[in-house]
């Protein structure tokens, strides 16, 4: 079988999840990583490029990964990306998603590429169980979502762009108490706000000062402003001691009574030890799927609402039918 | 709008469920319920039909539901309906399932019809989800699937056709230690022998005998055989009772260690406290799609696995990459 040629952009903590998976397996081939720092190295022997020198791929890679952090490079990269290459991003400013892919779908099928946008696990195999809930339930937007205890790569990421911050993590923790009421309840209306907090431990430079970083924090829209944050000043071995550990946990809830009846329960839960490395592997998925959609010359841009779950197998549908059925 | 029109053929406590579901939403406009028997009324006031006058309906119908038994009747009845309606059925002989669905969808083709099959919530959502968990966690097979305690519509309408069988239900129970142990293993192989018991409560015509009823029920292949099945005789009186609580569960779990070393964990878990009304709910938001697939012109047979969850819901696109993703 053809080995499908893969390139990574960004070599944080999610672009070296990617490439220790995709080296692990035998159906990739990892041409290049892309990164815009110098002197990056890795166990695996990846050769690396400077991202200013994609354009000598062109042709070389079939799937490229997207994972860079969303704060702000990707909405630039990707359109430019999108002439020459094929990709799957993770992108997750869920606010800004809709035009993003719009927006990419138009280039896309102009450049005959494909792209499999927030392809993560939230937004992604979250996003999927949240339709699939509302829809068979057919209710609009019933159903209810709990993030962690987990670290937020996203919201870390963000803090850590404040100036006068030299390293930042950051927990988003459900609510004990409303967890467990939506579990009984069969009407909610929670905001993001009344149903987490948003927990950050922080370093500071020398000379920043904590009331103005603290002020950055909590007015930053999409990420920090109107939700319940906590900022904890500590030093930076304290935050690097937090970082190796990065484990999280997603949950769906939906409660319904049918024809206000019968009372139906649909849970997701998600455990993960590592939040890079299930992003990455669900990723790695999303690779196959987009090479796989531009054999079946399917160019535009996608999210997973889009995908049909047989698109997630290896094997072929007569077999699905037969053994997922 | 223009309304959805459908008929139901069958009038068992599935038929029976979908009609009070159909008749509740505005969207639809029930034409007829077709039966063999005769002197069929509802509270709905809904107009009956034998179903050998199912041709008078041609082109009075969108979408038809197929909620006869599975265990004999949706075969022979498929192939005939296909020729005249789109329709949505939950069939749920797991392993007659890839034939059924394989050669509706040659019948489907050629006569420009829509089929929408296995949709309700196992084979349904049960099977998107085992299929979406082994495709994310790119493993094969690994998903276990639990059921109830619940009674199994198909397996206690199986006992009913034995002759010298008066009445009968048969609860589906999941071995608890065996549930225990799969929340904690990586690598398991349990048979759905291992997994589960086959609970069966049978009332007897006045001359049969229990020994060669009990020996029916054990023997009888894709339903018992090889199960580990336990029969019990009572009366009818007590059959009947228990028949008014038609509660069931699923539950599935996935754990996967991410190259040998990060451990994740997926589960998905529904109860219900009507198990026709469920897979009633299902298979309405099923003529949906239907309907929708019918004016894209995309003819053949479907089943979960093929259907992207935008589909699910009455949103547009647009509307679902804002609020959903």
């Amino acid at each position: 079988m053809k080995k499908i040629k893969v390139g990574i952009i960004g070599y944080g903590n999610l672009g070296k999840a990617i490439e220790e998976i995709v080296v692990s397996k035998n159906e990739f081939e990892l041409v290049a990583i892309f990164s815009r720092r110098s002197g990056l190295n890795s166990k695996f022997n990846s050769h690396f490029e400077f991202t200013k020198n994609l354009e000598n791929y062109v042709n070389k890679i079939d799937v490229l990964f997207l994972s860079v952090g969303s704060f702000s490079d990707i909405e630039v990269l990707s359109k430019e990306v999108v002439k020459n290459f094929n990709f799957v991003d993770s992108f997750d400013t869920h606010k800004k998603l809709k035009n993003y892919v719009l927006s990419l779908d138009v280039l896309a099928k102009n450049n005959n590429k494909v792209v499999l946008s927030a392809f993560g696990w939230d937004p992604g195999l979250m996003s999927m169980l949240r339709t699939l809930f509302d829809g068979v339930l057919d209710k609009e937007g019933q159903s209810i979502s709990f993030w962690g205890k987990g670290v937020s790569q996203g919201h870390s990421d963000a803090i850590r762009r404040i100036s006068g911050v030299k390293n930042a993590i950051q927990y988003t923790v459900p609510k004990k108490e409303i967890l467990a009421k939506c579990k009984k309840l069969y009407n909610y209306n929670f905001t993001e706000n009344e149903k987490h907090d948003r927990v950050c431990f922080v370093a500071l430079k020398e000379d920043a000062k904590e009331k103005e970083v603290e002020n950055s924090i909590r007015t930053m829209p999409n990420y920090f402003l109107g939700y319940n944050t906590k900022v904890n000043f500590v030093d930076e071995l304290e935050v690097r001691k937090m970082q190796k550990k990065m484990s999280h946990k997603g949950y769906i809830i939906s409660n319904y009574k049918i024809l206000d009846k019968y009372k139906t329960r649909l849970e997701f839960k998600l455990e993960l030890e590592s939040n890079p490395f299930f992003t990455a592997s669900v990723m790695v998925v999303g690779a196959k799927i987009v090479d796989r959609l531009v054999r079946e010359n399917k160019f535009g841009a996608y999210t997973i609402l889009d995908i049909p779950v047989k698109y997630f197998c290896n094997e072929d549908r007569d077999k699905l039918l037969e053994t997922k059925l």
